[in-house]
């Protein structure tokens, strides 16, 4: 076998790397035969030489197999999931996952926790009282059987590699790699024996990615990733300029998310949910259109099935599934309100996702490091939204805390969030571009 | 303070580090604050972005006052040292050493060990019996006081963060980028407290810098280093395609070095030996031009009081000063010998520095790791040299060896490793240039 340290050199270097170099590399990475040390100079040395479409195959490869491959062979309907790089407010995959059940899709959706200004689903369905993320393998299989969905954390058993190597990534400056996040994200994805993906990248100042072009770059190395190993990938651009819907929040994103699944029409979010539910349908093969595919789902939002199944979902899960039903007195709620208003007339020009998403971890919604706890209560409603038209003295929005320090802390990233000015700004869109 | 994670992506990035940045990271890595894999990252970082002149300098600061620097301002005279990027038949310090001390400068030359092809100065003077490189600092200011010149290897009381980075760099694919090269010699060698230092930078096969471009690079680096901290740095760039001198081999070396100290002309070693005395000379105005140096260095090779020196320093470093008068029974050497004949007439293209590098390693002349062992009598003497005219049978060069297997080995090395061409070939010369 080879030195580790002339693999570094070629990849460095860039020589492309044999599929046994790789193989070899990454295995002993994983058995402990390699230092993190050596590993994290071939991470930085991957994000300024990046990966070829050979060398990407064996590393999702290697990934993917370093755990236990879920098989979904026994179920009827494809196996989805949906992934998200992240953003603020944004709960979709909530209303999704029931909605997607309801439409004949199996998904087994594995999703994160929130990290830095970026909320995340777990924490979320953790603000229901009794929720449980953490499902053990006979339990998994049983819910999936009963429900077709389940809505739970990574396991332990899924992709041991990725998460070693994404542990090493968080603290080496080697994240921000394409190559990297598309291998992380997939080799997960594909450990879960879905048949399709449908990935949202979040583009805009509250995003990881800032520009259509790198978005544009993930996705189509999301894609090939997907196409060598027969899972079909379908990406939605979308726009995280301003936090997605109405609110910002644990136990806030959580009513909201129970309202788009009763069928009310949340601007932004529900949207999204419907266009989601469309491509996957299209992209299986169950309607001819998006536009028909939208139609489908909405009346199923509108039918109540879909509120009904998350009920199912949450009482499986171990959840208080009177949060459907009476959402305000299941959830923690914050003690205090202040409510903002405008100063001035005009139009929203704009609604700083980035600086939302940072006031709402001072507000303790969110978490700055692993072991921080959260303030379900805490949050953002939105009373306007990017591009409306406002009066002087409107309320703009309304914070929802506990401790007035904090509330300060939060002001501090928002004194420029939000802008208006005189001139109409054109429409906006939810959805920039797909692929 | 800053994150370490922070401090890494902007070096990735591409943004200058802060003084505080690089201090901070630095001493955090010294004191096992910082981590071997974030520090592994940033150095792999540092090899693609380089360093600004700015965080050079601070970089070197940390690294030099990282442990002890020495003092010798009670010393009359320049106190300089020599350091060569490392080749094949390099045993240039030994007799230059000397020769220094007996011109007026005060030489407490630190060299290094043989790795890889190359050979290391400490393993040559180690092949002579009792020959200690390890000196106490009381007994090492005793042997300057009286001898004005020492060879030792380097004390763990200087710049230890070199130490420790350098370690880690020889895993992690990070040794060859030209400011941690730059930043490693120069922190080393300022500690010394010398005034000036020489630096031959060998260009070619046998070479770690293959072009005069990256030499440049790597001599306007540890320059601009020198100018910043008040040390003289000459520069001279030489040529190692073909091994320098007529022998490579421990004891064959130290031998050769003797006959140099004696006033022999030895190709391209005795020329060398001159070129770096005169350029010393120069540049503490102790003579006008390098001509005149190279005349008055040469009168006291001639004169044998530089081979007293010598025997004075093996002396005081506890090792058999009969070494100088007979070196032939006091050098190990080996037991058997292979004459390689030249099998047609014509001109030496090549001799090839890098194979004969690798072929020494082989006889166990050279150490592939660290913790080998060394076969003082091992290696080659050549009867010609590049350029040279030869006739069919005549002698090429002589393998003193210990062992017919290893020879075999060797051989596998040096199939191609001389060539003879019809065509009369140009002037050689071993200084290509100088800065």
């Amino acid at each position: 076998m080879r030195l580790f340290y002339d693999i570094i050199a070629d990849k460095r270097d860039k020589k492309e790397l044999s599929g046994e170099d790789i193989s070899y590399f990454l295995e002993s990475y994983l058995n402990g035969g390699l230092n993190d040390y050596q590993m994290s100079a071939m991470l930085m040395a991957v994000f300024f030489n990046g990966l070829s479409e050979k060398e990407l195959k064996t590393w999702v490869e290697k990934m993917l197999f370093s755990g236990e491959v879920l098989d979904f062979s026994h179920i009827d309907g494809p196996v989805v999931d949906k992934h998200s790089t992240g953003g603020v407010g944004d709960k979709i995959s909530i209303p999704l996952a029931p909605l997607l059940a309801e439409l004949g899709f199996c998904v087994p959706m594995i999703s994160g926790r929130g990290l830095g200004h970026t909320g995340g689903t777990l924490d979320k369905l953790e603000s229901i009282p009794g929720f449980s993320v953490n499902i053990g393998k006979d339990r998994f299989n049983e819910i999936i059987n009963k429900n077709r969905m389940l809505l739970i954390g990574q396991t332990p058993q899924i992709a041991p590699l990725d998460k070693k190597l994404y542990a090493l990534r968080d603290v080496t400056g080697t994240v921000e790699s394409i190559p990297l996040i598309a291998s992380s994200i997939m080799s997960k994805k594909l450990a879960e024996g879905i048949n399709g993906l449908i990935l949202d990248i979040k583009i805009g100042r509250g995003a990881f990615m800032k520009t259509m072009e790198s978005g544009r770059m993930l996705a189509s190395t999301m894609k090939d990733i997907g196409s060598r190993f027969n899972t079909k990938v379908d990406v939605l651009f979308t726009d995280m300029n301003e936090p997605l819907g109405l609110t910002t929040g644990n136990s806030l994103e959580i009513m909201e998310s129970i309202e788009v699944m009763k069928g009310r029409y949340v601007p932004q979010v529900t949207e999204l949910v419907l266009r989601m539910a469309a491509t996957l349908m299209v992209s299986f093969k169950m309607c001819d259109s998006i536009e028909n595919g939208e139609r489908l789902a909405l009346v199923k939002l509108q039918s109540g099935t879909v509120a009904e199944r998350f009920k199912k979902t949450v009482e499986l899960q171990g959840g208080d599934s009177r949060v459907i039903d009476e959402p305000q007195k299941v959830l923690p709620s914050s003690k205090l309100k202040k409510e903002i208003f405008a100063d001035v007339s005009g139009f929203i020009e704009k609604i700083d996702a980035l600086s939302f998403g940072k006031a709402l971890v001072q507000l303790g919604g969110g978490r700055l490091r692993k072991e921080d706890g959260i303030n379900y209560g805490a949050g953002f409603v939105f009373n306007k939204k990017c591009k409306d038209k406002v009066s002087s003295g409107d309320l703009l929005y309304t914070v929802h805390y506990d401790d007035p320090d904090k509330l300060q802390a939060a002001f501090e990233y928002l004194r420029e969030a939000v802008k208006i000015t005189d001139e109409k700004c054109g429409e906006s869109s939810i959805v920039l571009g797909s692929m």
